[in-house]
């Protein structure tokens, strides 16, 4: 029987775009298996020597949606109707924020963690309703500390909407979601959580039982597919959960979301997901997310996925944690994610923005690929279920040499 | 010197998706050139072999970006700052009608020719906001009457907003958009134009004097690419005019609109079009329509794109004039612009939907490609600067054919 690293040797063999170079953006970008390009480049094929406008065509695009929505449904443990495809996640978090029916004076708790476009998305929303926005400190809890005590601690009677990340993307704090959305939803009947699932979809083992979302209670769920997923660029999700469907309005409104009469009068939202789609898409796109997800699931199931990524983090963690002008961000434990963010300490002991940023320009010249992050101040390298023991090693051993040089 | 056709007959050439078929759909969507196919296949495969996520392959993003936003600009007759990459004309709609800083009891016009999708955004906003929505009749000024009394009657003291197609996608009809625009710039202070521009980019010389969107004096005009401008689906823009900019909130936000701090506080939006751009896209469409716009250009000037374009489409109306069982919706002239839209009438003389199915039907079994329309119900076919005159002739003696049998 083949040994787990075997496995992964032979499973890399199918990404071209894994070879020559340690790769450690997965939370940034994640490469495409080759099948998944073929499947993107077969597909613009298919279409402009069937069509591209023709009635073949747009029959055959609609069950690639359909089988996208399902395979991505399957993955978040799930049904169809529950999911909206998107360009991004970044769409699938405005899609909630712009359709609830705000109020002024409703409050949004926004974790501290969350990604600058969100963050810009609840200040204008809060400057055109009126609305209250505050903070949580839940990067505190890295360490040490109860994120939903830290929850509990912001929400107010008006708390319309609590925004926080399922795995955070500066620190790779896993939340313990299900928790925090028990809580929100005990607290007011009008409270709903909306996660951004940006570094969770792919990397978590989303279905399997204990993990799946309607158990997460959590009522929007936004995701993308290229990153640990390993699918293209440009198409992403939004999970909603059904209760909370019929009170979020579509906001960017096309074509794709409603049903119109025999006149072509809009008669109404598509009863699904849908509703929040607008219009024409990169649709190739949908098939390649598919075989990238195919190509995982043949690896293994998404829990084995899951364990490899947080043994070789732990790897990671550990090797960085033994170099001494190394602090890694997690001190207490590995992380319970494949994302490994650490700091170099320059002459004065205190973390250096300018060592992290020739870091890595000098690893990316070395064709070792990992970023910066500016808050806090860190570099972060991610690791998936496809990265090498030997990778993490000579990451380790390459971040030695910068720092003795 | 090469005739036209000689000339055209060589630029098919370029486009294996127009070998084997006559195709009329270029108002759904164009066909792409094999260089643009190429282009696109490079760029995907460029990112994941430098990349996927590097410093190095975001600065040729970045540049592809410049590159793609300079070459529309160009071909709209305007600078780079005023254009936002969207990822369809549907998009670029959304984003000034829910941009506008709205007061309860705003008023706003629209077209009677506008897309479902359109009509439906505006359903909503005016739900949302308690707007007063109303439309005014410009299909019946197809074949006499003044589009721009009419839209004249349309407006009230309160008309904040107007909103025209450019081409009519249904009836072709060119609508003098800047008498409209100045007329709407006259009655009110508060009065903005939205021109959905779906059929006229790659269309009408809008880069050429008279022409040009400044000249035109719109506030806003969105667009797509994968339309005569025969670009892939998934890309598209938006132009907004300089003195309409600030007035204009983003809705949908994430990090390609916002400039940030050292430590990646949002601090205020990009200082152009990029403000109303989101997240993450399938960047390596924005090299193939910068591709399809150069094989366009290579062929000839707008001017010239369009001269042949009216040529052919007066072509195929007097064609179908010349058979008794169908009723071109033009019947003074013929269409100023690549769209020719018919009806095939029954026993009872009346324009029959069923017929028009049959025949799309039928005609996707030969290989050429032609759609439906359901408002008013009729058939569209559409002829570029790549047509031919004999799949002119071939298309009319087909509908002969099926109207005889």
């Amino acid at each position: 029987m083949a040994s787990i690293s075997e496995t992964v040797a032979i499973a890399r063999q199918q990404f071209l775009a894994l070879q020559g170079k340690h790769y450690f953006n997965y939370g940034g970008q994640g490469p495409m298996a080759d099948r998944a390009v073929d499947q993107l480049i077969q597909a613009l094929q298919k279409i402009q020597t069937e069509g591209p406008f023709a009635n073949a065509v747009s029959g055959w695009l609609q069950a690639e949606g359909e089988q996208i929505r399902s395979a991505i449904a399957e993955a978040l443990g799930t049904s169809s109707e529950t999911i909206t495809l998107t360009e991004n996640v970044t769409v699938g978090c405005n899609i909630p924020l712009w359709g609830l029916p705000w109020q002024r004076g409703d409050h949004i708790l926004l974790g501290d963690c969350e990604h600058p476009g969100v963050v810009a998305a609840v200040k204008e929303i809060s400057r055109r309703y009126g609305l209250e926005v505050s903070t949580c400190a839940l990067a505190a809890t890295m360490n040490g500390g109860d994120p939903v005590a830290v929850v509990e601690q912001g929400l107010r009677p008006q708390t319309r909407l609590v925004i926080v990340s399922h795995v955070l993307w500066n620190t790779g704090q896993l939340l313990p979601l299900q928790a925090i959305v028990a809580l929100c939803h005990a607290h007011a009947p009008q409270t709903r959580v909306l996660v951004d699932a940006a570094q969770s979809v792919g990397m978590l083992p989303l279905e399997s039982p204990g993990w799946t979302l309607p158990e997460t209670g959590a009522d929007y769920y936004a995701f993308t597919g290229h990153k640990w997923l390993c699918g293209p660029a440009g198409v992403g999700g939004l999970y909603v959960r059904p209760e909370a469907l019929a009170e979020t309005a579509p906001t960017f409104i096309g074509w794709r979301g409603v049903e119109v009469d025999g006149a072509a009068n809009p008669t109404g939202w598509k009863p699904d997901g849908r509703r929040f789609e607008v219009a024409t898409s990169d649709y190739p796109l949908w098939g390649a997310l598919r075989q990238a997800m195919a190509v995982q699931a043949e690896w293994g199931e998404s829990a084995a996925r899951y364990e490899r990524i947080c043994a070789l983090s732990e790897r990671l963690w550990r090797g960085l944690r033994s170099l001494p002008q190394v602090k890694c961000l997690l001190t207490e434990s590995p992380p319970p994610s494949g994302l490994v963010s650490f700091q170099l300490l320059g002459d004065d002991a205190q973390p250096s923005p300018d060592l992290h940023e020739a870091l890595v320009r000098q690893l990316e010249d070395e064709k070792i690929y990992v970023r910066t992050l500016l808050s806090p101040h860190c570099v972060r390298a991610c690791v998936h279920y496809l990265s090498l023991e030997s990778e993490v090693d000579e990451l380790v051993a390459r971040i030695a040499a910068f720092t003795k040089a």
